[in-house]
């Protein structure tokens, strides 16, 4: 059986650090927090500039006291109120991750961090340990894998609909930075700089959510990867493409495709597994429907909604009915449901069923990190195969 | 020049009449909202059965003292309140649209009305003379209008991407209503009852959609209808299928097909545009592609996000990158910034640039209404034109 | 169960009476009679004038001597050879078809006519009466409807996948005859000349083909129509649209609609059936596909090939393995094997399995005449419902 | 200017080594030759079991004395005949192609040979300094690059639309050899006996159309291979799928994946190519579509036909009007009308215009042969870079 979502009894209060004025992320957080109706957006330290900081407060219909210019201060004042926040949401370049998040985890505050978690594996496991040490909660957002119909194929894969995993292969696909040199310096910024990238570029910004969706959805380590990073676009300083080979626990072999850099592609996430009892196929620009075909047996589109294929653990998720898209906001929404969820239940002592959450860990994090730096790794030994996989 | 919308200064208080549990569309209104940033639902009278009424509003995380039971009394109260909603959102049944809507005008609150605007073309009369007399603002939601994609179409024709119209044709197919009766039963409930309904059943809940997003889209009167009703799903009091012909102010002919009985088809409203200078074509359950062909060249798929094909009208409206995925919730936000900017802008006396806005008014309501009628009157007569265009 | 064609035991020899130089449709014939490996053409009248008639002979490698410029000379000659033509193709502009194909059958010679049989009722029911009284074979050439997957349609009608007919659609989209005049005078030619067309103009060249799909693949009559015809290309004598209402003799309803000009649309015949039990879509653009949506399950694309779904009377229609793409040609290929099989089978004498073959007959030919010339009927009524359906 | 192909002034006389009953491609060879309306199939060694080529040359209704059992025997007596054959298609096991191509060399007959060229390099050295010798043609018929939208995709890279090649992508993905072990061993046959498909099953077999595709659009080599076989079906001696990367003589890098092992893909080759101009994407199942975006635009698609987009070099090779689907034999028609032109003018002494045909030659067929003992190379050194271009 699986579980409704329990009904909110209030909404609880969320920060910001990062996202503010000239970042994209923050506002699909918040698109998420706000659909949800689990949460109101009470305070921020939306940027490190103070001046960016107080407009972007603004932009958000902030009070002025909970607009933040210094996270350390916000963590300390939220905490001390009556009334702080009971999370925080950590969007800023990831290299600012771990301080942030050590800070409101000092601060006894539940923490959602963007991914990769950290820039570097020292970061990661420093959280780790921080978290092991602690009772709060900490939540990563790979805010993919919350698209309703990639939990439909974690639960047909759980179901053994595909049977014994075989292969799967993932590319995740842009084109923003195809083309002239200027307008890539332009548009990627921090992410194309080792200081604040840590040593994945292409690999840490998108690379890293597909291989968080592939083991999500198989429940299966990426045991080794053997990658060559490539600079497809305008020169750049770090890679804008990345090729890989995987190889999971099970033994079964894949591919990792990543770039920014080919011309026709927006958002092209696409996953493909294969078992000796069928195949399943997504597509993160077609989010709604899902393509299953058993062992000999013709194509089935799933489309999100009830009935018809649906897994109930896919199904819970849904709201609009069949045929009324749910997009990315709505990703975001089913990611910030389960959040409040989870955080709601930690701070009211409340068990939750099993099977009621699925959430990104901080070691989900940290096994993020450590992929980043095995590919970066392997593509330094020209291909060797590295252990890709952390488990502490 | 296409303005960009101004920046909210606060969000505007909202209510509801109608929408609670067992309500699809209130959700939907909610969705949008929500994702607007530029709103706070702070009050509903969510049912017209106190129980449900209550336990919609704890559902919401109403304040009780704002939880009505009554639209009127809702009306009276929130209009004496110093911090009462600026605005409502009529989401009954159709047949109590009209009801409200006066109630809420008579307080001098702004109206938000869920399509058909009403029932009976006695009731849109009655509401379009009652707005004559006032400076109220009075949206109707016929928000699949609201994809920017279909904003996008209706700027391309507007700068004559598709030349002068040669035909158009649009469907609305559903399949809920398909096969055995006892579903249909449960699920049509009012939508199959004429004295909820009004005259046109399918009509009245899908086709008016379809004949909204045609005139909207092209800026041009639908003079003449002719129609036949089927039905197609079970045994039905009334119609779940029409068959329509179209002529345009212009001259030109066009279809219009609807039904709720099409096995295989949840929510397709697809748009058929063709001039003598190319065509245009969109499907609601793909919302962020739009296909044009001009005269004798490649066909493009123009797809939502800044530049690549993009009219500055519809690239106004874009908040998430091309890729990521823009549904039905985005619509709905869509639509609620643009009231949210237009009621803004009444309540504080501020006069909006041309074209900052473009929101279904009351009387575009009333042609929904008329539309429906003519519908019903044009099957009466087998199939003969009527005039099924209202100017009041 | 579903007899495999028998093998061929020499190649038939055939004639052609039109489809020359400058003519589309004598090369498709060709294309499908090669590929069949079950023909030689060995005669041929491709033109009426008879220096086209000689070059055009010579283009298809034909002996000179069997290169003739006058049908009735053709049938005379070739009727007196001891090694005559079994069959003759007739591909001439319409109005021409009746004349030939009399020539021929006085000759003693199988007819494979193409459509529509004539451009007159008059001349159809001669034909019909003809055959009467002759023992020989009569094809008229429907070819969409030798696509696999509209075998495979029917197939699945018949096995009672879609269960009780509801209502069904279909539509033939082209664009050659958009914008501007010039072009489509150049290109329409007798298409648009009532003199050889008939009455019916986009109606005969491609509504035709419309009609016969949709109550082949049923079967079951389409008993009424209600028919309005446009121009919505360039200034033309003839329209080049229609919108169609239809009556199956099941008391079901459904739509046809057809047009030249629909910019970004070549060759969109598109068919869709909706039951009590599910509904069936299939795009003849995308011809080795069809979807069908049993009810409130899964789409499950069918793909044409061995297994998987496919039903054998279209299997035995399967070459090439699935996602080898078969075409237009492949089409045309599967009517004349089905060809060679019953010609063969009445030269021979020998009796065919009653589900040997499914080739529309001199009765489908009337029919489809009689559908142009109803539709005519009903657009000079204003849409009036007029019998469509020609039972001898 | 690309010049049309010269009209056939007689058909010239093929002969068949292998392709009889039980064997998919020489059908498939068949359709094409058939097609085009250039050849007569009049001799042929359809097997070496007797029995097999003598039913199989009836089924294809050969006259007896030019039904062979013995290609040797078949090479002899053909070059003695006044009406001897012009060519010979050689579509036997890839282990036998050697053998047969050597005789009908040594007897003065023109070669067409089924891909891969041979099983082993030093066949393939032989054949190419075999035919160094001889003023014979010799075409290896990768088949799938003969789609005339491949032809499209070729032109419009050398024409820059796509700019600097900085990355190039082709799988192939089938499913036949996925689930149990049973179904693959009848079916692969000797698809996975080292003795007769030389070093690579999946390679030779499929893998070595997707590397000739890409070097034939991008007209450049490929110049290193790095490699890891894997078995995903059912237990084998010999690989079913591989994944490779790729580096281009410019050096730009690519990917390449071809599987029997994916369930829901039956002919999935599919071929993505990114410059710093645009992107060009193709999917062999859709093969008159050909998806082109340049930089910054939106995505056009080209379909088959006149105009619209058409380069000539690919315009030349289309007979059906847009939307009239052409297929895989289609491809086997435009390859044979080349290899007829190419054949007939060696015979007459003709010189053909330098753009004329453009067929895989025996260096080419060498190189394919290279690549697929580059990438077991390659395997064997767990994906080491492997030279894989062969240049004699």
């Amino acid at each position: 059986m699986v579980p409704a979502y329990p009904p909110a009894q209030r909404r609880l209060k969320l920060g910001f650090v990062g996202g503010g004025r000239g970042a994209l992320v923050g506002h699909w957080h918040a698109a998420g927090v706000r659909l949800s109706n689990r949460w109101d957006i009470v305070a921020g330290a939306l940027s490190s500039r103070p001046d960016v900081a107080m407009a972007s407060g603004k932009d958000w219909l902030l009070a002025e006291e909970r607009t933040y210019d210094d996270f350390r201060k916000m963590a300390e004042v939220e905490a001390a109120r009556e009334d702080g926040i009971d999370a925080v949401a950590i969007c800023t370049p990831n290299g600012h991750h771990a301080a942030a998040a050590e800070a409101f985890m000092e601060a006894g505050i539940d923490i959602i961090c963007d991914k990769p978690m950290t820039a570097t594996m020292d970061d990661a496991r420093k959280l780790v340990a921080l978290h092991d040490k602690s009772d709060l909660f900490f939540g990563v957002t790979y805010t993919y894998a919350f698209h309703a119909m990639v939990r439909q194929a974690k639960a047909m894969v759980a179901a053994g609909k595909v049977g014994k995993l075989r292969q799967a292969h993932i590319e995740y696909v842009q084109d923003w930075a195809a083309g002239a040199q200027e307008k890539e310096t332009k548009q990627s910024g921090w992410r194309r700089d080792p200081s604040q990238a840590g040593r994945g570029s292409v690999t840490g910004d998108i690379g890293t959510h597909a291989f968080h969706m592939l083991h999500y959805v198989l429940d299966e380590p990426i045991s080794e990867v053997s990658t060559r990073f490539h600079v497809c676009g305008g020169a750049a300083a770090m890679e804008d493409t990345a090729f890989m080979q995987l190889k999971f626990g099970s033994g079964a072999p894949g591919t990792l495709w990543c770039t920014q850099a080919a011309p026709g592609n927006a958002c092209g996430l696409r996953m493909r597994i294969y078992g000796d009892g069928g195949g399943i196929e997504w597509d993160q620009e077609f989010p709604d429907l899902l393509h299953y075909t058993p062992l000999n047996g013709a194509t089935q589109t799933i489309s999100r909604g009830f009935g018809a294929g649906m897994m109930p653990e896919a199904e819970r998720m849904v709201r609009l009915p069949r045929g009324h898209n749910e997009g990315v906001p709505d990703a975001w929404c089913n990611l910030y449901i389960e959040l409040a969820v989870a955080i709601e239940a930690r701070r009211s002592g409340t068990t939750l069923a099993p099977n009621m959450v699925d959430i990104p860990t901080v070691m989900d994090g940290a096994r993020g990190v450590y992929f980043v730096d095995a590919a970066a790794d392997s593509h330094e030994a020209d291909g060797a195969w590295m252990p890709s996989w952390y488990d502490g």
